[in-house]
């Protein structure tokens, strides 16, 4: 972490978009929603608040270490992730890499179907299923905290007109906040926008964006997106994990003069 | 779980107290401290409580399966967990299965050194890292919440007169109730007895314990774990782990009629 | 607290049903449904689990003391309390005392419009506002949690015909765990049944029950209102509040050397 | 809160230091440490941080409205609060336009004593009871999580030689987040630093600073408050309090069709 990163002015925040990249390889329908791959086009999103606020770049699953190296992580302030179809291909060093960097301060947001990733079920201990349909019904989107950083700008709800639905019970850990649950046409309910720290790291789950539904095109979604990668920036330093030995010579007379244990 | 789990009076809660079973085996002074194993001594203090209200079995990592088959695990409404030298050889298969366990609603007690185990770090989410020293000084483990289960019968703080120093800063996500914090003779703090829920599993850390040191014949450790496994036992139904597709047929009409996703 | 009250089994958990009787008295709609007052409506479905389970007497505003006397609040493990139109009647010294017993460790359950009641507010901190609409429209309560004690018996969700509307944002600490969320057919959504412990006291706030819909003869809302009686009652010993002064001739020896302070 | 204020850089937080200022008209030992009074002190040691980074006034007891008019609120972001000796003294009608601030964004930082005071009990909802011992005594204040912005430039614990003891139990509601946990001298422990949010207000509880002591001073102190300060910042919009009517003629048509209800 920078040096000034507790002043999120000074320089741009450094967001990696992760893409599984594989719906958009095989179904022309996604294809004509997302020509550019669904990492892009949410990474143009957040590009739209300007280079001075964010520097974007992307990664996806075919690349050499899905595109999430020890110098791309290194550099990167803020992970959002994408996945649905190919959880298991994601190599376990990789979810390790990306776990420790949460726990450093990197913040982490995750989309839809990331729910069932790797690094999501690593990081809840739960198995963060739910209950869904696919039916392009209307999704409901209310604001739990009116005055939370990632829902500013976002009116009391906003609406999808077509989207999968998810619903109740979702198996995680309470959450630290409640931002945003969904209300479906189809008669469920489900906590859609959650957050919780772990480590240093700041984590936030986002329910809307299946890969039919131009959901990253919608301009309230790309702007929950934007407040929260603001919000997810480190800010303090890194937390290093360790299990020091504090040596006996250290502690006081009294104490070290008692020598070590048998052991 | 039972018909009757919620009556916790009408049967004995059947605890499995898990041993890694090496240091015993391996050095004498642990030998003589516990001439049956750490487990079987941990096993005898529930005992105490009467057969009506525990009844209680070890397992240890050197029987199959770790002594966990899944009748084993189907049978345990608490699991109490004490290992240190060999959690790399616990199986992730066992691993897998003991975490489903939890989060259909087995309580799950973590002691000592079981802070690094296999299954604490993967309930946590976090490292679970602190730091240390022998040097056989003393520990007041504090009460926070004097009117908890977990700490009913224990005055003010109760003392060891010997024990391994845990220290700050334990890499743990916020729990839900501090029950204990101690005081150590060097001068260092402990976050000592930690609850969380995960699933309908309720967790319960509980810092003391090191293997050169008589900690499980002390009456007042006896106590927690006995006020523990108590506080543990199942009080709701399992939670059946599932991610059911909801058919678009038993969707209200006007969206069935829109019919099921182009995917 | 009873000796064996860590044994709800042994004796039957005393409950208090506290209706501010004010509606009843005023409108022949709400006397049609409830013609004995909601109150005693309330007592009466937790009087079907048996006299062995529950102990339930009532109490009204129009009593002195508002029928929370101390002796009253010493013998009563978990109060459920409905208020709506003359919050402001309560007297202050008669929360400060149900306030005291919570942390204690007695049981409170908060229903419906109590969400705007002294004791709710205070012991949350928060406003507790909320968005609302009367237009008997349909609920749909949610399971988020399917094993928690709360929601036995219940199925993944149930339906009360006709309701008040309440939605987000409900203005609320985060709930230690979250156990219903209501669907609206108008179109909102709710946190309707949430937990807190405050001191020793667990809270359960659970939201259905507007006084001009039959909401406490539903057989879904009585099986909820058991659970959550059973759930909220007192599991530990009474935390009694103090500030103790330590005297430093307790403290050790080179501490007391130093003396008091100058002040 | 003003529209920049997600970019804390832009313009300098404006803090309020609320001084209670009573042992320092009345004490020569407290005036011969504080001879400006405590809230000076603890302004002086933000104001070394740079107007740019903080504008920083103080307010009194004494003042009319203890100097917290509305207009000051206002332009306030964070207010930090020590008393002692006369928190009765402090009118219920600040207090209650305090805990509106609070709940709308303001951070709020409660210092040493400032645990019985009226705002922060009303706030946390529970006694907020604790013991205690003046002994002038060795204080070790430990960092529990190195990376968060609290603890920035913090090793892993700080010391002041002669404080005040304050113990376990402190009655609160479970902290969102554990920064600090003090070790005395004595034998007792203290969760010293501790977060919660109530509406949009971060709030940060800060054990020491006994007037009798120069805790004030100490640089580690004065850094924490630095960066408390900094974090507890508004980041969002307003949460304007409200329970607004949802009218009948905004929900869909077969709501609205219902009409009203009876009542």
């Amino acid at each position: 972490m920078r040096e000034n990163a507790a002043n999120p002015a000074a320089e741009p925040i450094r967001v990696t978009v992760w893409g599984e990249n594989v719906h958009e390889q095989k179904h022309q329908a996604v294809r004509d929603i997302y020509p550019n791959g669904m990492h892009n086009c949410i990474a143009d999103g957040l590009r739209e608040a300007g280079s001075d606020v964010f520097d974007v770049r992307t990664a996806t699953l075919q690349e050499p270490e899905h595109g999430l190296t020890k110098n791309v992580l290194e550099k990167t302030d803020v992970l959002i992730w994408w996945g649905h179809a190919a959880h298991k291909e994601v190599a376990d060093e990789i979810v390790n890499r990306v776990q420790a960097r949460v726990l450093e301060g990197m913040g982490l947001i995750v989309l839809h179907s990331g729910h069932f990733s790797k690094i999501f079920k690593r990081l809840m201990g739960t198995p963060c299923s739910l209950c869904w349909r696919e039916a392009g019904e209307k999704e409901r989107v209310w604001v739990c905290n009116p005055g939370h950083p990632i829902a500013q700008g976002i009116d009391r709800f906003f609406e999808i007109a077509n989207e999968e639905m998810y619903g109740e019970p979702f198996a995680i850990p309470a959450p630290d906040e409640q931002i945003f649950i969904s209300w479906f046409e189809g008669g469920e309910v489900f906590r859609s926008g959650c957050t919780w720290k772990r480590g240093n790291g700041k984590i936030f789950y986002f329910r809307p964006g299946h890969e039919v539904y131009p959901t990253y095109h919608d301009e309230n979604v790309k702007r929950v997106l934007k407040n929260a990668a603001r919000w997810a920036r480190p800010e303090g330093s890194r937390w290093i994990d360790s299990c020091p030995n504090i040596p006996v010579e250290k502690a006081p007379e009294h104490i070290a003069a008692k020598g070590g244990s048998v052991h």
